[in-house]
């Protein structure tokens, strides 16, 4: 014993930890919140400067509407159409209207019930990476994206729990027709999971295609999907203060539907946004409110989710930067807008690096941190992102979701019991003494501490002599290990005939004829 | 321009930054404060529960002080030392006024008065790793920590703007005799750097040494010395509840000179700590407040750092795990102690990796996020840890430096003025266009946005072409060209006379006979 306890008094015994290996564990299913109050990088002064810029950007500037529908609506709703433009400005007083009429939270509704999701207050829910035109694994290399790589991404979201949601397509299926693509696509969220999902607003077709999946995969008649949104979408503006076309008609079809529409500006400080935090914040928040305003316009009460995606360029080359001292507070000031505006809030999980190292481990650790303590409700590009969002990593995918967990017990509450502060042990033990052997230890050590899938902390010795694994070589095998016990979900057979049932009709009619 | 336009509108035209290779750049030297309230986990009412429980042990359990020195000092301050053994226990009420003597904050003096540090309130510090018995780099491997090394990561530690002070040796330089060799390590503090510095309480001998060294560093006499607190050193209990003889020496000659202590229990919950996190930071508290009281019983009001290192151990292998939700919160933890008891706050930048990849930077990341949210002062081993402390690792020191600047950009306000605001830039752009070329835009951009020297925003393309370098590899660049550049600080040439002239006396002494 006195051996081990020398041992361990230095710095903890550090015996192999293979039996580790054996049998992959994750925290189980669990609702995510943000205990702490939010990191407030905004005086009060300074956020209704910002609110106030934004309100005179909507009344004095406006914003373009590509679609004329768009212009009926925010007509009808009071705003202030240009004639012989596609040019609107809001009377600020109309805008707060308009925009208090949104849910401060909401239900997202999931085909299994378990899956349910909380939008708003102080709920946390990770989406997986969305849009990434490319995919990379370490034995592939980085390719264009393609269906298998597609439904394998899937796979994992649903394998690991703390994806809470599937919130794009983790890589864009290019293979796949493009007319028909997005059948396939969101179906397979279907079929491939029981979570909640996203569909891409690419036109009036392609909404009204996955909001109809979302319907059937839930069994619902439309009255009854209207009362329980079951599908969202990102509406990206076109910064600066641009709303084009197939955004518009997916927000519309959407809107109408009370299904999710989380507008989310895309304000590049110094590219597409003044290149100052301060400015990149006052356009986002005027896009992402003309865009609110624009919902509610549409159907009053419809859910909506406060977007920001600001961050800035690396003005020396135009690269879009991530996870930069300048992202994270804007991560946290754009919580503090939306909380002023009573609107949930989404954030993203993003870096810039090209390779699955350090850098992106850094990048998405300050993202992370960034949107939570800006108590993000939506995080997007949770798990998989890569390359400023143009690659979609599997070994990312598997990394992210070990720093999410991670996070997620961060917010957990420590336990200050009697029974945790462990008076008794301590008498037991005494100075000098090690508890290792204390009854106060066994009882507990087992499920103590949080217990990584990812991290490796066997002894440098063990570990070289266990192949010198990297954690992005270990997330490789993990991801690869997942695949192989993945379970594919129950689905009614009804359900499943009558999903096969559309995308077959769908298929035959076409699809979308202007691809 | 419709070309660079419709590229930059995508994502951000992504050209070659080589040029950003050529020279290093980072943040000037900076005062690094924490303006955001502390991140607490503890509610008041827990806070409370803690430090009664640890008022508690040292009332009835008390602590072992190997040495009558420490015996003596306390039972004059009123201390109940027991007969016959090395037991010391403290009524609750005669802790807290001997803790209450300590200052809440101080002065630490460098040679360079540019370099001095505010220890206390909202400044927080950045050390070097410290105590490592091997080092580490690409080319080389690990291997045993060597003078050599040793010297060039002192010189890292003083190109490096992020980094405030030398905390320890960043590597033990084993390949010098044990008698002798603190005198080379200190005195290369002053000869390589002209920042604050670290002497080992490694007993009375090598602490008096070490404090002669900052005497003469600063040319002070005894007196200013006294007045000018101008050498810290780290005092670890042997945690459960003992503090070591050599410790013990050079606390006391530390606290008699008013020179800085800084009392760190080496909790690891499940070893040498109760199994839960609670029971851990109760004995942390415990154990950090007994030192501190022997130190003020020394000395009232000699400045002192309240030290936290609470983790927990993988209970599976006994191994040290770090940067985990548990050591997260723990840090966040002893910050509330720490400022409930009015003491400056000392954490840590820690991993258990054992390369530097994207574990060693998540990791070090929730280190990072841990302590800066729990308000630390003084963050040890802030760049260059590895393996649970094991390894001191040239990439991971400019690894951690990148990160480190990052967190103090993030600590910055934002600029919220009108001229950030930007609306009249916003109205020149007006909806669709773009903000390259805009006045606003050109008048800031040189400037605008921090600037990494380790981050590679390059699209995958040109990354590759350029050597598909991850971060550490071109971290280890990165080291080397500070190596070569290195320039080494301006020093009096009486005062580097009287220094070599110790150095050489002290070494024809023996230095120290039993080491």
């Amino acid at each position: 014993m006195a051996e081990e306890e020398r041992r361990s008094r230095r710095r903890g015994s550090r015996r192999d930890t293979t039996s580790a290996r054996r049998g992959f564990h994750q925290l189980p299913k669990r609702h995510v919140e943000n205990r702490f109050p939010p990191i407030e990088v905004l005086s009060a002064d300074e956020l209704q400067a910002i609110q106030e810029a934004s309100l005179t950007i909507l009344e004095e500037i406006g914003m373009d509407f590509l679609h004329p529908e768009a212009i009926d609506y925010l007509k009808k709703a009071g705003a202030a159409a240009e004639p012989g433009t596609q040019r609107v400005r809001f009377d600020r007083a109309l805008v707060l209207d308009l925009v208090s009429k949104a849910p401060a939270r909401f239900t997202f509704h999931a085909r299994n019930p378990e899956n349910h999701l909380e939008i708003g207050g102080r709920s946390i829910v990770f989406g997986s990476v969305g849009s990434a035109p490319n995919v990379s694994d370490l034995d592939g290399g980085r390719r264009v994206g393609n269906y298998k790589d597609y439904l394998n991404l899937i796979r994992l979201c649903q394998s690991l729990n703390i994806i809470h949601l599937v919130s794009g397509y983790p890589v864009e299926p290019v293979d796949l027709d493009p007319s028909t693509r997005h059948l396939d696509a969101v179906a397979a969220c279907v079929t491939l999971t029981d979570k909640c999902f996203h569909g891409y607003a690419l036109g009036r077709g392609r909404m009204l295609d996955a909001i109809e999946i979302a319907r059937i995969a839930r069994g619902a008649d439309q009255s009854r999907l209207e009362r329980e949104p079951s599908l969202f979408t990102i509406v990206n503006t076109s910064s600066p203060l641009r709303l084009d076309g197939p955004m518009i008609e997916g927000l519309i079809e959407m809107a109408l539907r009370n299904q999710i529409v989380a507008i989310t500006p895309f304000t590049l400080s110094g590219a597409m946004a003044p290149a100052t935090i301060a400015g990149a914040l006052a356009q986002q928040n005027a896009e992402a409110l003309a865009g609110i305003a624009l919902v509610q316009a549409v159907r009053p009460g419809a859910p909506v989710i406060y977007g920001g995606f600001t961050s800035n360029v690396d003005m020396k080359s135009g690269a879009p930067a991530f996870g930069t001292p300048e992202y994270v507070r804007a991560a946290f000031a754009g919580g503090q807008l939306a909380r002023l505006n009573g609107l949930p809030y989404r954030s993203s999980n993003v870096n810039a690096s090209n390779v699955v190292d350090a850098q992106a481990a850094y990048e998405s650790q300050m993202s992370i941190w960034g949107a939570v303590m800006g108590h993000v409700n939506l995080m997007m590009h949770a798990a998989g992102w890569m390359e400023g969002g143009l690659t979609a990593s599997f070994e990312k995918l598997i990394l992210d979701a070990e720093m999410l967990q991670g996070m997620a017990e961060v917010l957990q509450p420590l336990d200050v019991s009697p029974e945790a502060l462990g008076l008794d042990a301590i008498r037991e033990v005494g100075p000098g003494g090690h508890y290792f052997g204390a009854a106060h230890t066994l009882e507990r050590y087992e499920t103590a501490f949080y217990s990584p899938f990812l991290s490796d902390w066997r002894n440098f010795e063990s570990w070289s002599e266990g192949g010198a694994q990297d954690a992005t070589r270990r997330a490789n095998q993990i991801y690869k290990d997942l695949l192989e016990s993945y379970e594919q979900p129950p689905l009614d057979p009804a359900i499943a005939e009558e999903l096969e049932s559309f995308v077959e009709r769908r298929k035959r009619e076409g699809g979308i004829e202007a691809a």
